[in-house]
């Protein structure tokens, strides 16, 4: 597996590739890779010839306060994992390398930004899309990966995507859980022994909701604050937000009738930890 | 020369040529061409293999109650300009085509874009960021051409492309002007005679103001008013605005050290024109 830490280095790798007429599936990652991530890689690899990734811990998406600065980080690790999974290539690149100034260019996908996690992330998802937007124009991928544990995320891209004409699929892939259902994220590596049994409250919530669904429960106000009910349950856990949203529009949704994504952000400790379920009503 | 009307068409057709190795540079219009469009093609051709040409009246960089329904609009006309120059490719979309839906996503560089022209249309040139980045992700061309009038819509492109590692080249073309001096442009078209003969007050103005830098003015703010005098003595015209900026960052000038951007809008009659100069001080 080749790595690249310059902008010129992968365009040059994209050049050679352009008239093989493979095609190139991308996962831009934050590292400290996990399941999750190498899920997306070997998907990409059944939907394209090759796959690349990118590692970057890209700053602007960081709200002042928030984790930066201790965001896990292990290249060494992770271009392992890259390498095992079947990516071939590594795209690394410093903080000057994707921002040798700061941005005078604001992309923002406000309408389904601004709620859910945007409401208490300020800036973080524009600096998803500016981040997003300068790899797709560096890697210029066929078919971007995305996990659906960060639902929202994916649907600004996809959304941005769509708005500017950009050549690529969006493809949006399955959550990955422990065993016991937490989803699988960077960030669960902060959890001490007893935040990590508690963290469990937010798939057991999101298994909660989708029995109510089922159960025939089409209130969302009524769902959320079942979901609530259940998060409060946890001395350790203090709920965020719950939602119960159209799955494309982020809108809540008064009255659920095809389909409802649940979504949740929950502090654990001092640990904030989202996850969400999209339900369909048969 | 290929007239295409549709995103996939114009992709299929960029999508053949990538292989050749051949380079592509691009001239975005809104039709009603002049010789300032067909200087950008000739010159394209200088820079590149091939040059392609789009012709598209952009809805979303016309404010409330500006001129898009009576904007001139001439295709067959176009078409055989932009054959004669040499263009190779004409894509020539409908309004739905490039806007199937409203765009939900907004792009913006609000530290250029809100002064000079941006203070008087407002949302302008955000839909000017908003239609290049479509074009620029279906064209995919090597080198974009911009005429130096719409000095400020080119650093804003420029920038915008360049934050979002878009992989081309913004060329940034002489104005083109009449024999008289006034600047190329399709606007021109809605001046009665008496108001084209006034409408010189503008490169009257700016070679004022040239020889004025010349003879040793280093004043921006006596610098605009002897700009506006100048205006003023033409009764046909009424003067928006002028101002002396830094040509990269359209921040007023206080002191003229290096270089200087004059630029000004003035409305003859009902028609709005722009104008600019750059001054170098050696």
């Amino acid at each position: 597996m080749l790595v690249i830490s310059t902008v010129n280095g992968a365009r040059a790798r994209r050049a050679e590739l352009a008239c093989t007429g493979r095609r190139l599936a991308f996962v831009p990652t934050m590292g400290a890779l996990h399941e999750g991530h190498l899920a997306l890689v070997r998907r990409g690899l059944g939907l394209a010839d090759e796959v690349w990734a990118s590692v970057f811990v890209n700053p602007t998406q960081f709200a002042p306060g928030e984790d930066f600065d201790r965001y896990p980080r292990d290249l060494e690790r992770d271009r392992g994992l890259l390498e095992k999974a079947g990516a071939t290539m590594l795209f690394a690149p410093s903080t000057k390398e994707i921002y040798p100034r700061p941005s005078a260019t604001v992309l923002d996908v406000p309408q389904l930004a601004d709620g859910l996690c945007g409401a208490f992330r300020p800036g973080h998802f524009q600096g998803v899309a500016l981040v997003v937007a300068k790899l797709l124009n560096i890697v210029q991928p066929h078919i971007a990966l995305f996990g659906a544990k960060d639902w929202q995320q994916a649907v600004v891209i996809r959304r941005m995507a769509a708005d500017l004409c950009s050549p690529v699929r969006i493809e949006i892939c399955p959550t990955e859980r422990e065993e016991d259902g937490l989803a699988r994220s960077s960030r669960n590596a902060y959890l001490a022994p007893e935040e990590r049994r508690a963290a469990t409250v937010l798939h057991r919530t999101l298994e909660l909701a989708t029995a109510a669904v089922r159960a025939g429960e089409r209130s969302g106000a009524a769902l959320e604050a079942k979901a609530a009910a259940e998060v409060a349950g946890e001395p350790l856990a203090r709920l965020q937000y719950v939602a119960a949203v159209d799955p494309e529009r982020l809108t809540p949704l008064a009255t659920i009738s095809n389909h409802v994504l649940v979504a949740l952000a929950v502090h654990v400790g001092a640990t904030r930890l989202i996850d969400n379920v999209l339900v369909e009503v048969s």
